[in-house]
């Protein structure tokens, strides 16, 4: 198993260890038993992760003598919202979760955001445990302690930058995604590659077979690697004031893309979209040569992922949503743009006309 | 003006001045146009509040140079909850709010946690001024960093711990109160009198006059008084694990009488009436002599403040709020009783019947 230490300036109490490893939800509990982080857990899950995950994680955890219990609620992007994270503290307060409760997060994006958002304003702050299950959950939104819900206005309008107590990433609940979810996944994994180690682009060029395969060693090393680049980059920048931005390639765009559609198109395919049009920025303002912005757009296309807008969009839907976005400051709105891959670089403001060029071209 | 410095550990982003004394919006503005907090302010105030005060402190602020727009909202308890919150967070949106943005909280408690609570989880956290215009909120809550909002099943049930940039207590801002509200403050400070320092217990006793002329001297001093005690035990204690506990002296039974009566009963007279059942548990207990019981409650009732419990109240109905209190750790409700004035010590566990014994006996 490996396992890599994030370390958050804050103190020892913010730093914390993410654990990967092919069926380590035993591993798990007992750490969970030995670290005494909570008398009681809830393990907070979707339907789906629920039907597929939930028993078999909940007797694995009371088997090792942990005083856990399972709170389940709908799957899906709108659950993100200030409304679920009432409706499941009334649920705990319920259940009589006090401040000796901890959460664990067992789900993808949606559920891990909202938990740890949740557990962040729950009596003012309690624990929780990230167990990501998708790989998108896995490489991104479970590492880095930012949390959030939707407001119908604007993603992650409200959130808290928190850190959990503990990451456990398991292949083996990778088994059971669709394979567009699968895909979904690597958005963020070829995103790593783009802005900061483009020898991923290479692995996962040459290990296309196993990669299809979904073969646990091969993911283990990949998934390691793309923790390991995004750990080091939240270690330097907790709140997202410098450097973390350049995490933010291809979602500036992308979440537009992603609210434009009414969440039709998913995240990964959304980013992939938002990446392609920030390396055809890139390439337009001559800060990236074509031929990289060419091997930019192929390394997406080959994770199976698009490198076109759907020509259902709306393109001033989408510069709409882009004016919302709260990574604008005063009246600019940042890109983040390559120089080559591996080099990326806050922009401070693109004309929008040129965005604008730029999301037509890529309609198919 | 007097100032007072806050320490907290996290490091010198979270430490902050109060600033006390009489008339000192103009010293405000210079302070915000100097600091650079924000790009953009935002007044966050009730409806009586900005009636009250609210143009005059825009246009002493807009008068420095500095950007600031008024928000206002309903007055009352029922609105620090998380409709209120995010209906603020979506009007923010609309008027262009971003990370550069800062809530200054104009009011009593509830707009002070309100906004407190809203400035540290919109866009994931902005700063926030406090300019609180209550006693209570003066020597209480705008200090310590402790936001929350309200959820029908309990208070503060979801919140953060996050210290303001800075606080302007303005004396004359007292000057609007009414009698009610006047009185309703002191109970906190009664309350530094009890656990800390028994000092002001007779500072109050020997004032009478100067407190009912309401003389901004007077009450400069045993406010000062009141924030530095409640600073040292912030600054020891940010998030509530230890000693800042005695701060809740006669806040367990009070917040249940408090939601029992359904708000009829002022947070101060409830903390009042907290206070007269902490101090009776202690003698029961023989922890607390009966002369210095006698004297707790002399000081309570001086200050104009209720030694009883109103006898419409429900006793069954206060004990079913004190057993969904969050002081409670695990099934142990906790109560902050005495040794003698300026000794509190925190106690595991009193039976349940001894709680309602003195609760019966309190009642008028």
């Amino acid at each position: 198993m490996n396992k890599i230490k994030v370390h958050i300036e804050k103190g020892s109490s913010s730093s914390y260890e993410i654990h990967i490893g092919y069926q380590i939800m035993d591993r798990m509990a007992l750490i969970l038993a030995n670290q005494g982080w909570a008398h009681r857990y809830f393990l907070l899950t979707d339907s789906r992760v629920s039907a597929l995950h939930g028993e078999r994680v909940l007797a694995i955890l009371r088997g090792m003598g942990l005083t856990v219990e399972e709170i389940v609620f709908p799957g899906g992007e709108e659950q993100k919202s200030i409304h679920t994270c009432t409706e499941l503290a009334e649920r705990m307060m319920e259940r009589g979760a006090d401040r000796t409760s901890a959460l664990i997060a067992l789900g993808g994006g949606v559920v891990g955001d909202l938990t740890a958002f949740l557990a962040s304003i729950y009596m003012r702050g309690i624990p929780h445990i990230q167990v990501p299950t998708t790989i998108l959950a896995q490489v991104d939104s479970s590492i880095g302690g930012k949390t959030g819900v939707d407001l119908p206005s604007a993603k992650n309008l409200l959130g808290t930058f928190t850190q959990p107590k503990a990451v456990f990433i398991d292949l083996a609940f990778l088994e059971t995604l669709s394979p567009r979810e699968f895909i979904n996944g690597l958005a963020e994994i070829v995103k790593y590659g783009i802005i900061e180690d483009p020898e991923i682009l290479e692995e996962l060029r040459e290990g296309e077979e196993a990669l299809r395969r979904r073969d646990p060693a091969f993911l283990a090393g990949i998934i390691a690697k793309a923790c390991r680049i995004k750990k080091a980059i939240v270690e330097s920048d907790e709140t997202d004031k410098g450097l973390r931005r350049i995490l933010n390639f291809g979602h500036t765009v992308g979440h537009a893309i992603e609210a434009e559609s009414g969440f039709a198109v998913s995240h990964g395919e959304a980013v992939a979209m938002g990446m392609c049009a920030a390396a055809l920025l890139s390439e337009r303002r001559q800060y990236l040569s074509p031929e990289d912005r060419e091997k930019i757009f192929a390394a997406i296309g080959q994770a199976g992922l698009p490198v076109r807008i759907p020509s259902s969009l709306d393109p001033e839907g989408i510069l709409r949503g882009l004016k919302r976005d709260k990574k604008k400051e005063g009246d600019q709105i940042r890109f983040i743009l390559l120089k080559r891959p591996g080099q990326p670089f806050v922009n401070g403001g693109i004309p929008l006309s040129l965005v604008r060029e730029t999301i037509e071209e890529l309609r198919a």
